[in-house]
C-alpha cells in the first residue's frame, strides 16, 4: 500500500493507494458506523464498481444513499448540481452527511463543489477512478462546476476527508482516457521533479499496460508532488500556479473543439509542447528538451499538435480569458528546464502566435 | 460616525455606519482606482440608489458595473445566480473582480454567495439597505440561496472585505421592513444582552421613527453583538447557534406560509414567543420574561402569535428538516432569562406542540 498525507493544519488527509481497496470496509474511514454518506458518481460507472463500494461501506454500518447522474463533461453544471441537493433534501441528509465522488474528475469536481456548498459545507470523500482524478483532480481541494461561457469558472477550494485510490479500477478504464492522465503525469515531471522525468522515460510502457507496481509508485510520486505544491499554496497564489502548465493554452483547445471532443490531458499535451516552444522562442528552453517532451508524449499516445482545423489567432481571446490573466496581458507557465518552470508575465501576442504555429501539422 | 470591526485575523473588516455615507467615495474603500467591480442590487433599489453608489465608485476611478435583479426572495436561487455569473464572464471580469451587494439581505445572500464563488472566491464588499440585514445578514460571513426543498441550503462562509451601512437609506424603507429588522434587534437582547434589552424598552419609539443617534447606536452595537460572537464562533459550532433563537420556529413559517407573506422578522419575532414559552414549559424561563419580551415585540409592530391558519402539527416536520437537528431529535435555542440562553438538545415534541398551542391567537 502506498499512502501520502496532504499536509493541511487541521485539514490535513490521506490518500491511500492501493489495489483492492473497494472491497475494503476499512478503505472508507473516516466514515464509521451510524454514519450517513451519499456516494455521486455517474450512469458508466455505477454498473462497475457502485455495488462493490455500497457492499463495503454497509459493511462499515454506514448507512448509504446514492445517485448516479449522466456521464459527461457537459453535466459539470450549476443545474446537475440542483439535483444532487434535491437528492440530499428529500432523503433528509443533515450537516452531519458526507458526500462521496466515485468516478473521474468531473464527478469528483461536482460532487466537492457540493459538498462545500450543501448547508454551507459537508464532509466529502474524494474515489477517483480515472488516472487524471487520482493524479490531479482529487488531490488539493479545487473543485468547481462549468458555466456556457467558461469552464471551471464556479467552485471553491474545499478540501476532502480522505482520498481512496483503488488501482484496479484503471482497467476498466478506456485507453484513451488513460493517456489523458499520463499528460498530467508528465507535466509534474517536466514543471518540478527531472527524476520524475527520467523514470517516466524508462517506465512508461509499464504504465501504459497498468504494470501494477510502477502505476503505484507512478501515481504515489503525483500525489506528493500535488500534496507538497498545495501544502505550500492552497489558495494559488504563488507555486501552485505551476501546475498550469499546458493549460492555457490546453482550456483555448477545449473551448474552441467543444468541451469532450478533445480530452483533457491531450489538450494539456498539445498544450505543453505550445508552452515548451513559447519558452524556446524565448531563449530559456533549450529545443533538445521540447523534443524529449514530445517524444514522451508520443509514447504516450499523446498529441504534441494542436487541432488542425483551428489557427493561432483562435487561441488568443479564450487565452485571455484565463483566471491567469491581469489587465489583457497573458501570464503564462513556461518550463526553463526539465524538471523547472516559472509564471512568466506580459508574454508578447506574437511569441505566443509563433509557439503555436510551431505546433501545427 | 460608529466603526466595528470584525476580528477574523487575516480576514478582519470594518463595518462603517452613518448617514450619508453612499455619497462618499471614502466610504468604498479598499477598492481604489483602477479596480474593477460588479454592483449587484435589484429593481426596487436600483432607482433608489444606484446612480449614487456608482458616482461615488467613479470618483474613486473603479471601473463599475451593474446588475439589477428581480426584487424578492423567490429570487434568491443558484439560476438567479447563473445570470450574475454570466454578466460577470460577458464583461470579462477577472479574479480581481470585487462584487458589491447594494440591497437587504436576499442581495447579500446572493452575491455573498456569488462572490464566495465566482474563480472560486473573489473580494465582496457589503452594502446593506434594511435594518435586517445591517444588524444580521450583512455581518458574520454566512451567505446562501434557497432550494425548492429548503431555505438557505446552498451556500458558503464568505467574510465581505468591508460593510457599508448608510443610515439614510432607512427613510425609504417600508415600515414592515423596519419592523421585521426591530425583530433580529431584539433577538440580540434576549439571547446575550440585558442592558440592550433595556435599552430597547427606553428606545424602541425613537428607533420606529428612525431617530439617527438612536438608530446609529443601535446598529453599532447589534453589529459588535454579532461579531463577538462570529469572532468566537465562525462556523456556527458553538455560541454562534443561539442566534438562531425563535428561528427554528420561524422558518416553519415562513415555510408553511409561502416565503414572503410572512417576512422573516415577522416569523422571528412569532418564533422568539414560541422559544420563551417552551422555556416556560421546561421551568426554565419566568412567565414575566415572556410577556416583557411581548410587549416588547408588539410596540415594535411585530406578531406574537403564529398563523391562524397553522396548527401545532404542521410545524413540526419542518423543524425536524433544520439543520441543527440531529437524529431526529428537536435541538431549540431557548431564553434562559432576558439577555441569557442556551441550545438544548433533545427537546419533546409534545412540549414544543404545547409551547406553539400557547401562542395560538
Ligand atoms: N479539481 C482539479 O484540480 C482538476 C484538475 C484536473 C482536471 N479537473 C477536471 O477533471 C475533469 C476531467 O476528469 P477525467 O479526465 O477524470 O474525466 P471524466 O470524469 O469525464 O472521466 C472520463 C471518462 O471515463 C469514465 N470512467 C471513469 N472512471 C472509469 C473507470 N474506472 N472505468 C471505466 N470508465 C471510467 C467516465 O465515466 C468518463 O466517461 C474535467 O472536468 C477537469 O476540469 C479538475
Ligand atoms: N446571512 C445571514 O446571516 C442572514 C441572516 C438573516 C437573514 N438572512 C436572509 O436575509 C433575507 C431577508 O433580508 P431582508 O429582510 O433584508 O429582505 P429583502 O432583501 O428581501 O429586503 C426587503 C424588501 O425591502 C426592499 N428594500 C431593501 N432596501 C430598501 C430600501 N433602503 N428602501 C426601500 N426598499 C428597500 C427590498 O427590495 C425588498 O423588497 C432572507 O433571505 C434571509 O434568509 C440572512
Ligand atoms: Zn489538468
Ligand atoms: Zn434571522
Amino acid at each position: 500500500m502506498e499512502r501520502v498525507t496532504v499536509i493541511l493544519g487541521e485539514r490535513s488527509y490521506p490518500i491511500t493507494i492501493e489495489a483492492g481497496l473497494f472491497n475494503d470496509p476499512a478503505s472508507f474511514l473516516p466514515l464509521q458506523s451510524g454514519d450517513k454518506a451519499l456516494i455521486v458518481t455517474n450512469s458508466t460507472i455505477a454498473p462497475l464498481y457502485l455495488d462493490t463500494v455500497v457492499k463495503s461501506l454497509e459493511k462499515l454500518g454506514v448507512n448509504v444513499d446514492s445517485v448516479a447522474l449522466p456521464d459527461g463533461e457537459q453535466y459539470k453544471t450549476l443545474s446537475v448540481m440542483d439535483t444532487v441537493f434535491s437528492r440530499l433534501l428529500e432523503n433528509n441528509h443533515g450537516r452531519d452527511t458526507t458526500l462521496i465522488a466515485l468516478g473521474g474528475g468531473v464527478i469528483g469536481d461536482l460532487t466537492g463543489f457540493s459538498a462545500a456548498s450543501y448547508q454551507r459545507g459537508v464532509r466529502f470523500i474524494q474515489v477517483p477512478t480515472t488516472l487524471l482524478s487520482q493524479v490531479d483532480s482529487s488531490v488539493g481541494g479545487k473543485t468547481a462546476v462549468n458555466h456556457p461561457l467558461g469552464k471551471n469558472m464556479i467552485g471553491a477550494f474545499y478540501q476532502p476527508a480522505s482520498v481512496v485510490i483503488d488501482l484496479n479500477c484503471l482497467k476498466t478504464l478506456p485507453k484513451r482516457e488513460l493517456s489523458s492522465g499520463l499528460a498530467e503525469v508528465i507535466k509534474y515531471g517536466i514543471i518540478l521533479d527531472a527524476d520524475l522525468f527520467d523514470w517516466l522515460e524508462d517506465n512508461i510502457d509499464a504504465l501504459m499496460s497498468l504494470d501494477e507496481k510502477a502505476m503505484g509508485y507512478c501515481i504515489r510520486r503525483c500525489c506528493e508532488i500535488k500534496a507538497s505544491v498545495v501544502a505550500a499554496d492552497e489558495h494559488e497564489n504563488g507555486v501552485r500556479a505551476l501546475l498550469n502548465l499546458g493549460h492555457t493554452f490546453g482550456h483555448a483547445i477545449e473551448a474552441e473543439m467543444g468541451y469532450g471532443n478533445w480530452l483533457h490531458g491531450e489538450a494539456v499535451a498539445a498544450g505543453m509542447v505550445m508552452a515548451a516552444e513559447t519558452a524556446r522562442l524565448l531563449g530559456s528552453f533549450e529545443q533538445t528538451d521540447v523534443e524529449r517532451i514530445k517524444r514522451l508524449l508520443v509514447r504516450a499516445n499523446l498529441p504534441v499538435h494542436g487541432p488542425e482545423s483551428m489557427k493561432p489567432e483562435a487561441y488568443i481571446p479564450h487565452m485571455l480569458r484565463d483566471k491567469k490573466t491581469l489587465a489583457g496581458k497573458l501570464r503564462l507557465v513556461l518550463p526553463t528546464a526539465i524538471g523547472q518552470s516559472e509564471v512568466k508575465g506580459g508574454v508578447a501576442h506574437d511569441v505566443v502566435l509563433s509557439a503555436i504555429g510551431c505546433c501545427l501539422i
